[in-house]
C-alpha cells in the first residue's frame, strides 16, 4: 500500500458528536415541529458533524468526473462502442454533456480526469492521470495490477485535496467509461454473497443477450480472478476500474480534509465501497445522493449502510445525481443559519397536555 | 357554483400531446441513453405538455401559502394551539419560517393569504382574502357554507391569476393553520372507503390520546355531515377547511392559464383532490413535490394517479416541498435546452448486435 494512501486512511477521523448535538439541539428549537424536515434535518445534522459546525455553507462545489474503459467490453457486454468514452470526455470539456448542465445549475464545477481510457490521445481540458490504457478483460484475468489500483486511488486523493486546496467545500464524484457497470457489478459480487444474476442490470442499455454475456462476463471474472474480499485492493485490482479506483480515492481525499463526498450513483458507489473497505470511518464522510435504476445500487447502499436521498430512476452516471443532490445540501444548512427559533419569532410551542 | 368558478373549470384544456412528442424526441436525441434521466425526463416531458414547449425556463416562481382555521381545534386534536395561526403568518411576513428559507433558495416569491383565520386583526404583508374567521367544528357540523367554499375557491384562483399576470411561470401551493390535518384527512375518508384509523397522522406530533380524538372527530365529521363523494363542493364546505379551498382554486387558476401547479404534501394535496374532482383535467397540470410523512399522503397521490417527485419524509406544510422541487423542474428543462445531441457532440449511438 502506498505512503499517500496509508497516511490518508489513518487521518480519516469521525463525526464531531458535539457539533452535531449542537445542530439536532438548534433543529429543535427552530419554530417548526420537531422533525418535521425529514431527511434536510438529518442532512444538516451530518454535515455539522462533519464539518465541526453549520455556520459556512458549501458555495465552492465540485464535480469530479473520472473516466477509464474496461477490456470486459471485448465480452459484448456493453450497448454503446468503447469510443464513446471518450467523446464524451470531449463533449464534457465543451459543456455539453448531462452533467454540464446541471453541474452549471448547482452552481459546481466540473473536473474531468482521464484515469485510465483506452484511447492514445489526450483531450485539452482533461487532467491527465491515467495510470495505463484501460483495464485488463475480468473475465481473463486481472483489471489492473495491486500497485496500479494503488496509484490509482492516490491520483484521486491527491486530485481531490487539490481541489480542496483551491477552495472545494464539497466533492460530488462522478464517472465515464463504456462497460464499467460490468466491474462495479463485480465489485458488489465480490463483497456480497449475491448471486450476479440477481443484481446485474442493463447498464446503458444492453439487450436480453449481452445481458447474459454480462452476467456470464461476471460469473468468469470472479472464477478466474478469485478476489479476497477482506482485501480492498485486491478486490479493485483484480476486477475493478481505473476510474473507479479514482472515485475511492476522491471520497477518501475528501473525508480525510472533513468535507463530505456525495457519491453519484452505481460506478460512484462501487468506488465508495472500496473506500469504505479500507476505511470504514470514510462512510461517515459520504452521503448518497440517489438511488439507481441499475437493480444492483440497492445492495451497495446497503453494504455502506447509507440512504439515497433521491429516488428519481437516474442510470445515467457522470455524478448527475450528485449534481442534483448538491442545492439541498445548501437548502439544509441554510435552515440552520436562516430559520427564526420559536423564542425569536414568538411562537407558542407545542402544548404539554 | 360561482360564475368564475365554472368558467375557470371550463377553460382548463388537455396536455399538448404535440408538444409533449417533440419534447420526447428531444431527450431520445441528448447524448446519453434514452431514458437515463428518469424523472428529470418525465417532468420535462410533462413541462412541454403543460406549456407548450419547452424554451421558457421557469425563472418566476411564487409559491402561494394559504391560511385558516379550523372549529375542529375544540376536540383536542392538535399539538399546538390555534394561536400559532397567526405567530406563524408573522414569521412568514417577517422572512423567518422554513418556507422563506426554502423559497429565497428555490429562487421563489412567498405570498400569504389569510383565507380564514380566527384571528381578528390583520398582519400587514399578509393578503387579506378572509372568508370567515376559522371553520365550523366539523365534528359538529358543517365547517362552512357552500357559498362560503365557492368564495374561497374563486379568491384562490384570482390570487394565482393575477400573479400569473405579474409574471409567475410556476405556482407552488403551501398551508398553514393550526388543526388543518383534520379536515384533510376527512377528505380522504370522504372520497375514498378508507376508515381513517389506517391512513391518520399525528399531524405535527399529537399525542396517542390526541390521536384518538382525531380519529374520532373524523368519524364524527363524516357522520354528522354526510358529505356525498359525488359533489366535491359538499365535501368541501362540510368537512374542508378555508385554506384547502383556497389551494384548490390556486390550483385551478393556474391549469387554466396552462402554468404548473407544483402541490405541497398533505393539505395542499387535499386542496389538489377538491380541484381534481371538480376537472379531472386539472390533474395534468399538477407535479406532485414529495410524499409526505403522513401516513394519508399516499392514499391522496393515488387517487390523483400521481407520483411524488421526492421522499424525504417531510411533514412541515407551509409549502417546502414544493420550494424544494422547484429547481429540479429547473434542472428538468435545462436538459432539453442546454445538452448537445448525439450528432452535435460527434458521440456514437447505441450498436445494433
Amino acid at each position: 500500500m502506498g505512503d499517500l494512501l496509508q497516511k490518508t486512511l489513518a487521518s480519516i477521523g469521525e463525526l464531531d458528536a458535539a457539533a452535531m448535538s449542537r445542530a439536532q439541539a438548534r433543529q429543535n428549537s427552530l419554530a417548526k415541529p420537531a422533525g418535521s424536515l425529514g431527511v434536510l434535518e438529518e442532512l444538516s445534522i451530518r454535515l455539522a458533524g462533519i464539518r465541526r459546525g453549520w455556520e459556512k455553507g458549501l458555495e465552492e462545489k465540485v464535480i469530479i468526473v473520472m473516466a477509464g474503459d474496461h477490456g470486459a467490453v471485448e465480452e459484448g457486454v456493453t450497448a454503446y462502442p468503447q469510443e464513446v468514452t471518450q467523446q464524451m470526455l470531449a463533449n464534457f470539456v465543451r459543456g455539453g454533456a448531462a452533467i454540464n448542465v446541471l453541474a452549471r445549475h448547482a452552481g459546481a464545477r466540473v473536473v474531468v480526469v482521464d484515469m485510465g481510457t483506452a484511447a492514445q490521445e489526450s483531450i485539452e481540458g482533461v487532467l491527465n492521470f491515467k495510470v495505463r490504457q484501460g483495464t485488463g478483460n475480468i473475465a481473463r484475468g486481472p483489471a489492473m495490477t495491486r500497485e496500479e489500483a494503488t496509484a490509482a486511488i492516490e491520483a484521486g486523493i491527491k486530485i481531490a485535496q487539490e481541489e480542496i486546496e483551491k477552495g472545494a467545500q464539497v466533492v460530488g464524484t462522478g464517472d465515464m467509461g463504456i462497460g464499467n457497470t460490468t466491474p462495479s457489478s463485480a465489485i458488489l459480487a465480490a463483497f456480497s454473497s449475491l448471486p450476479p444474476e440477481k443484481f446485474v442490470g442493463r447498464g446503458t442499455g444492453v439487450d436480453e443477450t449481452g445481458w447474459r454475456r454480462k452476467v456470464g462476463a461476471i460469473y468468469k471474472a470472479l472464477e478466474v480472478n478469485a478476489p479476497d474480499p477482506r482485501d480492498p485492493l485486491d478486490v479493485l485490482s483484480k476486477v475493478g476500474g481505473l476510474e473507479i479506483a479514482g472515485i475511492a480515492g476522491c471520497i477518501l481525499g475528501a473525508a480525510a480534509r472533513r468535507v463530505p463526498a456525495v457519491i453519484d450513483g452505481f460506478i460512484s458507489t462501487a468506488g465508495a465501497l472500496i473506500a469504505a473497505r479500507l476505511q470504514p470511518r470514510a462512510k461517515e464522510f459520504m452521503i448518497a445522493s440517489h438511488l439507481s435504476a441499475e437493480p444492483g445500487h440497492r445492495f451497495m447502499l446497503e453494504l455502506l449502510g447509507l440512504e439515497p436521498v433521491l429516488r428519481m430512476n437516474l442510470r445515467l452516471g457522470e455524478g448527475t445525481g450528485a449534481a442534483l443532490v448538491m442545492p439541498l445540501l445548501d437548502a439544509a444548512l441554510k435552515i440552520l443559519n436562516e430559520m427564526a427559533t420559536f423564542a425569536s419569532a414568538g411562537v407558542s410551542e407545542k402544548i404539554e397536555r
